[in-house]
């Protein structure tokens, strides 16, 4: 949006809406009614928070038509202040940049590699011999994609993206600039003290419609492939390592580990850092809590947590008591005492009379 | 420094002390007491360490003036020995490579980008159209700044930074290699069994004096921007997600990862590989142990630690009484027995004898 | 691997072993017996997997020359099937690309940098004056080697891999994509609310034989040097902070994250996401388990779990109590009923009847 900003009629027009004050203010960001301050544009969608639209600082906020109650700023009232948000939001907004097709002349292209239509290549890309690039896909700047890989169509990397040879690339793919999909898998066989390097021959396989984060990892497999399934959504600085499948849709934050040959199920949600041990599987529908560790099998549609994870419900408990662990000593500590007493012919507990 | 080192003499007039031992000997390394081999410099700033120095191997070691005890190297009086061996340290190191200023031919800069004075741009770098560098401004090789981003004066960019379109950063802000800014958020809505990406129309900004480590990963935000205040310092591989505030001069240890809208207050610090949940607020000044996983609001100035985290004493005495649970479960049984015994007429206990 | 695969008598003849069914089926893929899919080929080492071997559905098994049991697929009869398999896989697969030796001609090397013999600099790498390399080295594309930086022979770097000034490097180091050595250690000094940021003036050495994981990164030292023992294997996303000593012949598994100045021993073992703090030492031969938080020494060859850790068997023996907890709770309630009872006079316990 530019620093002036934009009308709040021009906005109300843009979302069908109807401004209810000074329409020609004019509003330049966008925030929640809490964190909003005199020149942005706000939303109230659930009128339990009513009160923030009464002490909001926005300049104007999106209502529901029939929605009454204090607000300082003008209003633009809409059938739905959820979706119009997002629609007045796309309007303010500059479109963001759209890569320009066609090989910038300073990326450096083998021979032989195919480009479908309509590819943009940015500066500084080297793509190997034996490349395919599917149509309108753009590699950003300073890409580096491998020998002999495929990627699909419609997919759009960053800049920094480097993808090592052999790999497989679906359709509508997004990858976030310094994700690195192809590195060898971490596997070592120990020699008398040493390591030697198992020679990791597979490669990687991602599906349709995926999306990698910035600086994301994805190991390639010792053999045969490490496996992201259609639809799946992986955020920033998480690690995938080889032989690992991901099952279709499933979803991973920041910062999760997933070690070599684990299964990951479909509609999978792992929270951020929970970490995955190796050769497990992880059943379709189940749910890992942040920072959870898994050391074992988890059922589909469990929601499981902590290190070692348990079921959510019993981890609830466990945690409950352990808790309340200083008052269960002190209890065990007034038996021990009350017992003495008794042992001893004085029955009368905390009283002492008798 | 050379390899050769340089004359302890030179050291010492460098930082204003006296050599005690011979001058013309050579130091060519610098090392804590324990750690430090022939050729190495060390010093002793506090007395208590003074049996390191009886045992250290450094060639010479900067002490107190008035520090008496034995050494088997080669002394430097100072008044400040800590301050001395920084001081030395700086004289023995040659100094870092200065970026030159200008624009290096490789570089691919777009018509209308505006560059302050003495601005340098390394090898391979990409400035798309609308940006605009501060003066003295160094962004290294192979940096990618996105459409419209504003850079302030005095910043370095090491080499493979990569900051998405509209950014905003300050001046005298360091960013090292591998790090990305404008990322998009991780935002997805459901849509039968699928997800469906929602814009990340937002942007950062990044105020003065702030400094990120390598590979670190900062996201955009869905609306408005992602904030990252003044002076804020983050290590290595953090993760800052779409719409986090963070505020002034808070500093972030390495692989730390804060999820999408927490807002964390000024002069906060968080330990290592510790996680935040989303919508959460950190406090004032507030202290995040590492690895805690924080899923509620922390207040101002409280010290937080484990997963759920708690406040650190009450977490040292839950670990206490937890560790303890062998021996509570022993005194249960005992107890249990010595009921049994009450409940049957023998009321004697341990001695039996009654 | 061809689409088509390769013939199964020409995988038999590479590694020396008969087929006992169709020798001219095609095998294009590697895979486990439960993993396998029509057209794989498979293995069966050790006999108590040998169900698996009966359901599988790849084409072909390698197993024992002695193994009898049922198996739908054709099978290849060879000594050892675990080793067999390595030569089989590497038969079939295309041999990694070899980078070319000589400097492309779009990399960027300064005067004076010595090359030795069939070193191989990809295009846009960028060497600055004074770095040498070593014979046979390979540098890929997007390469950064800073200024006075020495790196050995036969190393390998996939691309976008930076390395900054000064920095040491042994023979056969292997650093894969987007992995940062060098970058500045976290420092800083507290002064008024404020950081100020203390000079890391040391550097990084890492021995031969070391390999190092995708977006991997490694602090220079803020005197002296951060150090990789020959041998250590990293993988992917790990963090090295400055001054860290990692011991000859270790490894750490992905997202470890390792302090300030802490010394890990050889032959150690980090399980992925580990932390450790700073200034600490971990015993040659040790092993930490995955997630465990570091908080002081542990002893050479010790097991250790958890956050804070613990010895893996105390780990154990604390966690089982720990979820023996409410049941233990039960208990204590049930004795408070009966210790009411006995002070009230009826010691007859549970039955009631006396």
């Amino acid at each position: 949006m530019g620093t002036d900003g934009v009308m709040l009629k021009d906005v109300a027009a843009a979302v069908g809406g109807t401004v209810e004050g000074d329409g020609a203010i004019r509003v330049s960001g966008l925030a929640a009614l809490a964190d909003a301050r005199p020149g942005d544009l706000s939303f109230l969608a659930n009128p339990k928070y009513a009160a923030l639209a009464a002490e909001t600082q926005a300049s104007a906020v999106m209502v529901a038509k029939d929605w009454t109650g204090p607000c300082p700023g003008a209003l633009i009232r809409v059938a739905n202040p959820d979706r119009a948000f997002i629609h007045a939001a796309v309007f303010m907004t500059p479109p963001p940049p759209v890569p320009p097709p066609g090989v910038h002349p300073t990326a450096v292209v083998a021979d032989g590699v195919r480009l479908g239509e309509q590819v943009s290549i940015g500066p500084f890309c080297v793509l190997e011999a034996g490349v395919v690039v599917g149509a309108r896909t753009a590699i950003g700047a300073h890409g580096y994609v491998g020998h002999d890989t495929t990627i699909g169509a419609d997919c759009r990397f960053y800049p920094l993206v480097s993808i090592r040879e052999r790999t497989r690339i679906g359709d509508r793919v997004i990858i976030h600039n310094g994700a690195v999909v192809g590195s060898d898998g971490f596997g070592y066989a120990p020699d008398g003290g040493r390591w030697i390097k198992i020679p990791q021959l597979g490669t990687v396989e991602i599906g349709d419609d995926v999306e990698l984060g910035a600086n994301v990892t994805v190991d390639r497999a010792r053999f045969g492939k490490t496996v992201i399934g259609r639809g799946v959504k992986i955020d920033n600085l998480v690690q995938i390592a080889h032989n690992v499948q991901v099952g279709e849709h499933s979803a991973m934050a920041s910062q999760v580990g997933i070690s070599g040959s684990a299964i990951i199920g479909a509609h999978v949600q792992l929270g951020g850092q929970a970490g995955i041990a190796g050769h497990l599987k992880i059943g379709d529908g189940a749910i890992v809590g942040a920072q959870a560790g898994i050391s074992k099998t988890v059922p589909p549609g469990a929601f499981v947590f902590g290190t070692p994870a348990m079921p959510m419900d019993k981890f609830s408990d466990i945690r409950a008591h352990t808790n309340r662990l200083p008052e269960l000593k002190k209890r065990v500590m007034e038996m021990e005492r009350r017992l003495a007493q008794l042992e001893a012919g004085r029955p009368g507990g905390d009283s002492g009379a008798t």
